[in-house]
C-alpha cells in the first residue's frame, strides 16, 4: 500500500497538521464559482456596485485574493491549507506556502449525485482517476488531500411513507406474462440518515483515504453531518458515533494507515428545526463531542480537526474538558483537537480585501488565526 | 461440515419433506404446558368439567394424545411430524412415525429471553449444548429440526423516543472525576424491527442450521414475523424479504449445505392494528408471498414449509399463482412451496380424542392433512 | 428509485434479453483501439500489409464494421447488443439495432485501477458522472447498461509473504519523537481473491445497478472470475459462489429491482496453471455451473448470460443439465441460462469482412448466432 | 439497556478495576477439576504421595485453598478477582473480598464446541440463560463477569486442502433424481483464523457484554489468541488487531457502553513454531502491543488487563512505552494496561500451601502481586 519511506513521511506528515497543539488547517477550497460569489458578496457589502467581471478577470482576483492571504498565513498557528485543484495545478500556489513552513493539501472530493436508494441522500463522485490526480497533486507540492461527504440527520419521527409500487396486474404479453412484483425494494423509511448512506459514506471515504495515502498524501476524511433538520443533541452524536466508527471499519478493511490520517468532524448539535437548538450550551456540545470522539475515532490516529464556521466557542470548550479531565478519564486520551476552518478566518480579511487594503487584509488573518489557536489551547472564547 | 455420505442423506431428507408435491410437514412441538392447556380447553368445550389432573396423569395424557394422532397421519399427505424433546426422548414415539414412512423432527430452539439493546425484541437460546442435542436426537430416530425465532415487525411511524441517559456531572471521585458520557448508546429507534434484531436472528439461525448439520439433522429455520402491530402488506413483505435474506447470508457464513434445509417462514399480512387488515385478499398475500420468496430463498433449498395457521387459503392461492406462472417468471422459478401447520391439522381431531373417540380423531387428522394437501396441489379453497 | 411506469420497462426489457429462450446477448463493446488492433489483426492474418490508418480512417473502419454486422444481426436469436459510447454517441448506431428488433445497451465501466491493499487486484472506474450518462446514453436509444469487474482467483496455496514495514526506531523529531508503527496494515495473505477485493466488486455492481435503473436502463452486472492461474474447478466454484452471493447482497442494500437485472458470469473453470485444466469436461463445469447459479443468483434474476468465448460447450451442457432435471431438483428451478459472447460470435465474420466481402460477413455472424442459440436450447456441440 | 443508575455503576466499577494505576485483577476462575489437578501436581511436587482424595474431600480444599489467598490479596495492588462460579455461589466468598475492598467478579463463559465450518476453531457456549446467571452472580457480590475465547492463529502458508465433496452421480431415486451439488461449502482454506471463527467470536463476546450490563455487571471481554503454531510477530498482531476491532465493531451494534466495559487480550507474539520465537525481545513485543491497542481499543473503554501468565516482563515494556512516549504520540494516549493473571500470582504461593505453611502462602500472593504491580508502573522486570 505504501512504502516504509512513505509510512514514515505519511506519519510526519499526519503529526505535523496537528502539532505543535494548537495549530490547525485553513481550508481554502471552495469551488471557483462559489469563491467567485463570495468576493461578489464582500463587494456589494463594502458598497461596490460594478462586481461583473469577465471569467478572465474573475480568475486573476481569485488568484490575486488567494496571494495575499497565503503569503500571511502565520505558521506559529496554521500548519495546512486546503488547496482547490485550480489554485494547486492553475495558480501553482503550493510554494507560496511550503516555502513558508506550511503543508498544502488539496481536495479530492467531486460531485454529489443523488442516492438512488434514498434521493435526498448523497453519492460523492472524485474516485474516478483518483490516483492519478493525487500524484499530480503531490507533483505540485500538496502533501494532504481532503474529501467531504455530507450526512442527512434527522429525528427518528419520519415524515409521511413514500407511496409503494403498486401490485396491478400486468395486461401485456411482453414479460411472458408474469406478475409484476408486489412490493417495492425502495426503503420505506425516511429516517435520515439511512443504513444504506452511512455504509456508502463510509466505503466513499476508505477507497479515497487508501488512494490517497497509495499516492503518497495523508488523507483527511470529512463527515459533515447536516443540522439543518430536527434531531436533538443526542440524536445528533448518536448519528455521529455511529457514522464515525463505520468509517474507521471501512478504512481498516481498506489497509488505511490509521497513523497517517486525520478526520475533519462537524460538531454534534441539535437542528436548526429543533426546540433545544437555541438552549443547548457550549458545554453540552463538548461534553456530547468527547464522548463521541472517545468511542469512535481510534487513538492511532493523531488529530481531530472540527469543521464548523461558527464553532470556537464549542472547540474552546471540547479542549478545556480534554485538558482538564483527570487521567483514566477518556477525554484525557483524546487525539489533538483543533480546527480546520475557512470563513471563520477569512470572513473579516476579505472584507478588507476587496476595499483593496491588503495590509488589514493579512493583519485580520492573522488575528484570527490566532484566535483559533488560543481556542484550541486555552479555552478562550473570541 | 458434514461427510459425503451425510451430505447425501441430508439432502435427500430435505428433498423427502417437499415431495412428492403436496405433501408437508405436522408440527406437533408445542411445549407441554401449553399441550396440558391445549387439552383441558378442548375438554371444557365439550362439556368436561374434570380436568384437574396430577402432573404424571398429564405426561400420560400427552402421550396417549400424541400415540393416538402420530398412528394415524398419513403418509400421501404428510411427510414429516416435528416433535417436542419429551416426545422424542420421554416417550420414544419416532419409531411409530418412521416405521410408517414419516420422518420425525426435533425441536432446537429453546427459551426467548429480551435483546439487550432493544428489550421488546428476543434472543432465542437453545445453542449451547446443541451438537449433543442433536446428535441425541438423531440416536432416537429423528433426521431433521426446527428452529423458531419471533421477528417483531411495526410500521415505520415509531412510538415516543425513549428517554436518553442525562447529562449530569459525576459529583464522587470515584470515577477519577471523569465527566458522564453523555449520549446514551440505546438506540432511539423504536422501529421494528431493528437492524441488532435482523443480525442476531440471522446469526443465531444459521449457528443452528450449520450445528444441525453436523449433526446429521436437515434443518428448518423458523423465522416468524408478527402480525400484531400495525405494518401494512408492503411493509410486511420488506421485513420479510430483507429478514430471510440475511439467514441465507449468514447461512452461507457458517457453510451450512442449503441443498439439505429447508425454511419454514410466515405470510407477509397487514397487522392486525392496521386498517387494511379486513380488506387485504389472498390474491395479494399470495403475490407479495411468492415476490418475497422469489427475492431471498435461493433456488438451492428445496422447500418452502408456511406456519402460518389459518393460511389454507393463502397456501392455495400462492401455489396457484406458482403452478400457473408462464415460463420465464420468477413465479415459475419457486421451490416446492408447502405447509408446516399444527393447530390447523389437529384442533378438529383433538375435540373427538377428548370424547374418548380415537377412530373419529384419526379421521379428523387424515380429512385436514388431505385439506392441506390439496390446498398446495390445486389451489382449492377449504 | 424508479417509478411504476420505470419499474415495468425494467422488468420488460430484462424479461425481452433472455426471451424466447435461446436467445443472447452480443456483446460488441471493445474499446476503440482494442477494436482498431483485432481489425488489422484479422487483416495481417489475412495477408494485408497496409494496416496503418489515420485516426480519422480507423474511425471510419470501425463505425464500417459496427453498420455491416449490426445490419446483420439475426433478431431470431440475438435479444441485444453491448454498444461500446462511441458506436452509441458518435456514430448513433442504436436504431440500427431497435428497428429492427434488437435492444441496443451500452457499456459502463470505466477503467482499472490497482486496489491499494491488494495492488494485483483491481477496483473498477466508471462511478463518477454515471447517472448522466446513462441518461444520455437512454436518449441515444440505449436500454439496458454492462459493467464489468475482474475478479482474481488462485488457489489457497499462497505465494511468499510480502515484507512487512519493518520495525526501526524514528530517529528524528519531525513525528514529536513517536515511535513507528510496528506493523503494516498490508494484509499478509497473497490469497486471491481477498475480502477486500470481493467486497469493493459487490459494492461497485450495486451501485452501478442501482443508478442504472434510476437511468431507465437494465443492469447486467458482469463478474468475470480469472482463470489464468492455479485454482482447481472446486476453488473457481467456491470463489463464484461467494463473489456472487456477496453481489447480490449488495444489490438488496442498494434497492435494486432484481427482476429488471440480468447477470453476466463467467464460468467456474481449473486455471490454467492447473494440472486438471485439460482434463476437466464440460459436464463437471456444468455441474459446477448449475450449483454455483442456484446457491448465489436469486430467483427474481430473470437471466443469466454467460461470458466465456470458447463456451459454447458449456453452455450447452449446463442447458442439458437444467432441461433435463426433474421437477423439485434445484437445477430445475434456475432462470434462463444464455449467452453474451462477442469474438465467439464476430471471429469469423470479421475474416470476410476484412477481405471485403460483406455478404459472407453477414451469412457468418448469422450462422454463429444460430450455433449459440441452438447450444442454448438442445445442448448441441457447434 | 441500562438505567442511569446502572449507567453510573458500570463506569465506576470498571474505573476501579484498573485504577490507581498499577492494579491489576486475579483470575482464579479454574475450572474445579483443573483446580483439582493443580493443587495435586503441587502436592506431588512437594513430594506428597497421598493424593486422592473423595471428591467432598476435594471441594473442602478447593474451599480452603481459597479462603487462605482472598484473605491475603492486597488491594493496594489487587483491584478485582475472578471468581468461578463454584466459589460464587457454593462457596459463597465474595464478601470475603468485597469486604476487603477488593471488587469480585465471575467466569461467564462455558464450553467449547467445534465450529461447524471449520472444526479446528471454536465456538463457545454460555450464552444460554446468561442473563440470569449474572443476575444471580450479582446477587452473590458479583460486580463484573469474564467471558474467554480462544482464537487460533497460523501464519497465511496453509496446509494441504481439505478434499472437496466428490461429485459422483446420483444413482438411486430418493433425491428425485437431481444431481448431487459438485462443491462442498466447506471453507478449503486452513489459514487460521477464518473470517466465520473472527465473526463469531465478535458476536459472542458482543452478546456477552450487553447481557452482562444488562445484569449490571462489567464485562470482561477476553480473545485469547494463540501461538502455538508458526505465526510470526506480524503476522499474531495481524490478528490481535482484526479480532479486537470486529470485537468492538459487535459491541457497538449491540449497544454496550464502552466506558463501563473491559477487555483483557493476549500479548501479540511469535508462534512456538515460528524460528524467530527465541529471538524476539520484550521491546518489539511491547511495541507491536501498543500498536495493536491504539488501533483497535476505543479511547471510552477504560483499560486493557493482559492475560499472559508469562508476561510480566512484556507487560513493563509496554508500560514503560506507553508512559515514556510523548505527547502527542498514540501510545501516549492508551488507556490503563495492567494485568490480569493466575498462575503467575498464585504458583509459589500454591508451593507453600501445600505444605501447610499458610503464612508463607499468603506471604507469597502479596510478593508477587507487588511484582505485577510494579511491573505496570515501574516496568521493572521482576
Amino acid at each position: 500500500l505504501y512504502s516504509r519511506f512513505d509510512a514514515h513521511e505519511l506519519i510526519a506528515a499526519a503529526h505535523s497538521l496537528v502539532s505543535p497543539r494548537g495549530r490547525g488547517v485553513y481550508a481554502t477550497d471552495e469551488a471557483p464559482d462559489v469563491m467567485d460569489g463570495t468576493l461578489v458578496m464582500a463587494m456589494e457589502e463594502a458598497g461596490n456596485r460594478h462586481t461583473r467581471f469577465t471569467e478572465e478577470k474573475r480568475r486573476e482576483r481569485r488568484k490575486a485574493w488567494k496571494e495575499c492571504v497565503y503569503s500571511a498565513v502565520p505558521s506559529d498557528h496554521i500548519s495546512g491549507v486546503i488547496l482547490h485543484p485550480e489554485t494547486l495545478h492553475t495558480f501553482h500556489l503550493a510554494p507560496l506556502l511550503s516555502d513558508r513552513g506550511i503543508i498544502p493539501g488539496v481536495r479530492a472530493n467531486a460531485e454529489l449525485t443523488p442516492l438512488p436508494r434514498s434521493e435526498d441522500e448523497f453519492l460523492v463522485e472524485g474516485l474516478d482517476g483518483l490516483l492519478g490526480r493525487m500524484q499530480a497533486a503531490r507533483g505540485e507540492g500538496a502533501r494532504f488531500s481532503k474529501f467531504r461527504v455530507p450526512i442527512m440527520c434527522g429525528s427518528v419521527t419520519p415524515g409521511p411513507p413514500p407511496v409503494p409500487v403498486e401490485s396491478t396486474e400486468n395486461e401485456g404479453g411482453d414479460e411472458g406474462g408474469q406478475k409484476k412484483p408486489y412490493t417495492s425494494t425502495v426503503d420505506t423509511s425516511t429516517i435520515f440518515p439511512t443504513q444504506l448512506a452511512l455504509e456508502t459514506v463510509a466505503e466513499t471515504l476508505a477507497r479515497f483515504a487508501a488512494i490517497s495515502q497509495q499516492a503518497g498524501l495523508v488523507p483527511i476524511v470529512e463527515p459533515d453531518v447536516d443540522f439543518s433538520r430536527d434531531a436533538d443533541l443526542a440524536r445528533s452524536a448518536e448519528v455521529h458515533e455511529r457514522a464515525i466508527a463505520l468509517i474507521y471499519e471501512r478504512m481498516r478493511a481498506h489497509g488505511v494507515l490509521l497513523e497517517g490520517s486525520l478526520i475533519k468532524p462537524s460538531f454534534p448539535q441539535p437542528g436548526l428545526q429543533h426546540p433545544s437548538r437555541d438552549k443547548v450550551t457550549a458545554e453540552e456540545i463538548a461534553l456530547a463531542t468527547a464522548t463521541v470522539i472517545s468511542r469512535s475515532v481510534p487513538s492511532a490516529v493523531p488529530g481531530v480537526l472540527f469543521l464548523s464556521e461558527t464553532a470556537t466557542n464549542y472547540l474552546a470548550k471540547v479542549n478545556q474538558l480534554a485538558l482538564n479531565s483527570p487521567p483514566g478519564s477518556p477525554f484525557a486520551r483524546l487525539p489533538a483537537l483543533s480546527f480546520s476552518f475557512g470563513r471563520a478566518l477569512q470572513a473579516e480579511p476579505m472584507k478588507h480585501w476587496v476595499k483593496g487594503d491588503e495590509e488589514a487584509t493579512k493583519a485580520s488573518l492573522v488575528k484570527w488565526s490566532k484566535i483559533c489557536y488560543d481556542a484550541v489551547l486555552s479555552g478562550a472564547v473570541a
